[in-house]
């Protein structure tokens, strides 16, 4: 193992955390619209060791930070909902039971998390490619309703955001995203 | 804590608790009808205490004395049904396999509890709002069937009761709403 | 429905919380020596209308505060720990995976709150009367492991905490305990 | 198929009934000191149509006032459980979740039912035969705790009625005794 | 108890039974065009005593028969299936996995015999039903699709069979209904 | 790939089958006392395509003839039991509910046999293992207890036949051991 | 038992290992076209001893170098995909979870891989096929999405390759084909 | 963020990396010994944004090499045995399904791979400390019987390697440190 690849492996990591600096977290839309860049996930393969490789995840404080942020925008409108926050691994790091929200909330929150990670877009995006595959829905732990959004570094997914219990998947999504922007505070 | 926040909040349930006895037990048609309101539950945050809140809860007594009626209404009609009443909180609090009802009855009762009360809204209207939304019917725990019948009070939602088994989810939930009226006598 | 039994149930509510206010939170050895104590719940029959029943709850926001609470004091200690915040009712308030905690953790941490709201007593208490009863660990969502504490109201359980991750279930206890503290601030 | 064999089947039958008239209803002690006969089910194989079996199970309206029952024998010593009826098929007929009672205690109910339908005894009974068999309680759906009783047509089990929440095992089988009870009257 | 109703019941059963040695397993069709009918469960209200009931069900020795000559079929027209028996409780009685047979096709055969004794009507006939109630098929343990038939006494179901692995659910069903005649044998 | 290796795994499948014909299934005793040869499984390497293997299994024919015998043999002693024979993949070929058989004897019986097959060796003598490693009970899908008994063929496992629902795991056994006899004549 | 049936069974199996050597693996597109064909699994009934029959799978080696074949194939085109290879009986002989692979890839690539051996094709064939049977898409275990593909011997399927995690099934079945590819080399 | 925090964060990383080069991988029975040190995941807080935290994971062709190892020593030693790799966050990287290993091994393989990097010891170290804490085997996906080893960077767990199948939970656990060894070459 040489010095020379490992700077370089720095240099790379020192370009994604200079850009998140510069307010990079919650920027949805654009990579929404290409499909094509919503399987690169926040993972750098380890030039200099090939048996590791490194991910990027949000600690648990920034992810509770986020998902106290879309409880505070849903009381705003007078909502009642849950909030999830689902690790690019699948796993959920933060679950929070909104006061007074519907049973169903907490789960659904979940899996719109999850779904908003797995495929890199918000999950009002991603109903719209159902009426390409339909199928997509079965997916294990998927739930193809608005009310989630993916939380990126460089345009690559790091974690999502999943909210229920709005009357609407839109106010649902809305409180997601006032999630993902918190962090870019 | 002060004593005036505690009175305030006394003469709040007081006002729950007498619109009670004037019978809104059942009054379904009317929030059903007002989607924003639909997540109102019956959760009222204290004031004086802010780590703490109430919710209401209908008894075992009362929820057995609901499936009960049920049961007695499919009876009449000679109907075989199975019955249950779900919590707010998603917990079934009452379940009974009615005699004869048939093996998909129970599960059936409970998922349609569930989802009436995690809406505020019969079944019958809800499969409705599928034509808009047609995954809500992927979030786990639901059956937009007919069938369910929320208990509210004063609109909101304490419970859910779910029936199945009759030939048809309109006189399943013609039974359910026979167990919401009982509770109103 | 009388005025009068109203009032009665407000005076009783009244002493809950102002016992509160004298910090009774985590007072939880004095009802573990008193086993019989421990299934009275905090739910107080409705006196004016025998339909229902008030429960209390934490809000998300004083679960959340006791959650964090948590992870503050682990972290002083330097260990790596997730925790839970369930509700009387078994439902799963708060969840959050600490940053480097084993994958184990999550799913421990809520069995234990679970365990200690259900007997409303600290887990490390509740593996000794296995002694008595070796099968109590067999019923479905308990752990039997130091690191549950019961959050009481007059010494009733609302809320149990649970903390799993640390060597022992002696630390993670204590962090559950911290978690319980804060609610007294 | 002949009139005569018919015949047989219905004086069969017959004293069944009459001897349920006797009150045959819980006389559980005998039977549990038997353990040979413990696997004779209330089935009685149809002598004219070798195809065809009959059952004996409780109607949902005798399995609700038994659970009501044991829910009154808690109440008159303040304590706070949740009861189950459980059929000789292993399927839940009744399940109330009482006012208070902790989480744990619902699914308990239904597993302790579930035990003592399958062995035809009080669960404190099934306790003392793991000195023997230890691994009996691993298999799924039981539960080796006290507070199960089984309802028996003649010795034989037609169901199981399963209490949970009391502080002790005794406590939880006194409650569902008195649910046997209830059905002699 | 009286000897009268006693024998009322019995003569109840004459006919059944009676009807049975005319051979009217199987006849679905007839009751399959009346929707209405199709919750008349095979169980009797005991008159003599109302805390109990008595349901009819296949052996274990008929249901395995059944499910031979299903595969039977199966095997004249070259063709790999699996089968199961399910009772009019929702229990599996008999199944039996197929040589060479997909290994989607035991679950499968659980389900469809479990959807055609819930509705007493073949799956082929249910699967018209979705046109009405397309959310029919997302009760716990149904499938809808061809390969299930009812098992009927006097118009009432005791049992379904249901078969999968054939390439259509017409040649499924059509092993299905062998095995339902050859009960009347 | 040359005819030589393919007639060289002919014989050795030959020698197979003749054993068979010398009777040697149910020869459990040998193995079990040779916990070293439990492993070898009825799977023979492909020596002409390194890609391939062959593995033996029952027919769905003989598990049914063996599992018949195995009710047919607790019959005579008045038991009631269910049987289940399991795949040396761990898949169920065959399960029979009978008659009046306890619900938890179904699956009881399918993880008998899965215990029985995994090990090679009768259930009865897996228990005494536990001495040494008491936790190999803990292994998803197993049960330890007596009842389940191997199929072989050369003393390798090809399935297990697991029985439950009597008073005693050796009379289970016994029952079990039926049902290997039977595919021996 | 003799020596000329099993000549006969073994000329059988050395045509098919003759065709393998010919290359046969992979000629997905001819049983496609050929539902009929589909239910023929890799079973062969032995004529020698009625009770025992064989089946044909891959070595764990040979799957593990089809699911890399996979992973190299994806790499090429820049895509993170999981991969699984699952057996005839529906067990999962190997599972990859690709490098950056989204959570939700690898137990859909079980399910794809489960599919496409279940019905004996890729699974974008099988997509179509819902147009008449749309409900087969609930049956347990499957999913149709392109992205499976079986791996055939002599056209009877012995396994199935599933991927997923690319932007389009179409992708994921191209990899999922070079995965089948490889195996005839 | 500062130039300088990231060039520690580099440097940090560096040693590891050389560490590794030095081959202390499988270094586990010094950390085993530390339990204090076995909470300390591999996970780096990000000190130049405190919103992401980096984690190190074993390439999916690391895991397959160290998965293939595993086989190729249990193969030497003639045992039939199946294996996994599971990461630090409990998700599984690799399992193969050894030939002719039993049913039971392949999920036996990812617990103990699980339980292996859950507590950073190889399992038959854990096995002894339920001596003191014998629930700590009721934590789901847990299980304690040896064959388990964890992989180490730095003393920091990042995946465990879990085997079954073998006679004994030390020859499982031997294979497994094999695969463990097979990753420092």
């Amino acid at each position: 193992m040489r010095n020379l690849s490992l700077r370089t492996r720095v240099l790379t990591g020192s370009a994604v955390l200079a850009a998140l600096g510069a307010g990079t977290f919650g920027a949805v839309s654009a990579s929404a619209a290409a499909p094509a860049a919503e399987t690169r996930a926040a993972v750098k393969a380890d030039t200099a060791n090939r048996n590791l490789q490194q991910s990027t995840h949000l600690t648990v404080s920034a992810a509770t930070k986020a998902a106290e942020a879309v409880l505070d925008a849903a009381k705003k409108e007078n909502q009642r909902v849950s909030v999830a926050v689902v690790d690019r691994n699948g796993n959920t790091i933060v679950s929070l039971r909104g006061d007074g929200a519907g049973p169903q909330s907490p789960e659904s929150a979940v899996k719109k998390g999850y779904t908003a990670v797995s495929w890199n877009a918000p999950t009002s995006e991603l109903v719209k490619r159902l009426a390409q595959a339909p199928n997509l829905k079965d997916i294990p732990g998927t739930l193809f309703l608005g009310g989630g959004a993916p939380v990126q570094v460089k345009g690559a997914p790091v974690a999502g955001i999943g909210v229920a219990g709005a009357p609407s998947g839109d106010l649902d999504e809305k409180f997601a995203q006032a999630g993902v922007a918190s962090l870019a505070k």
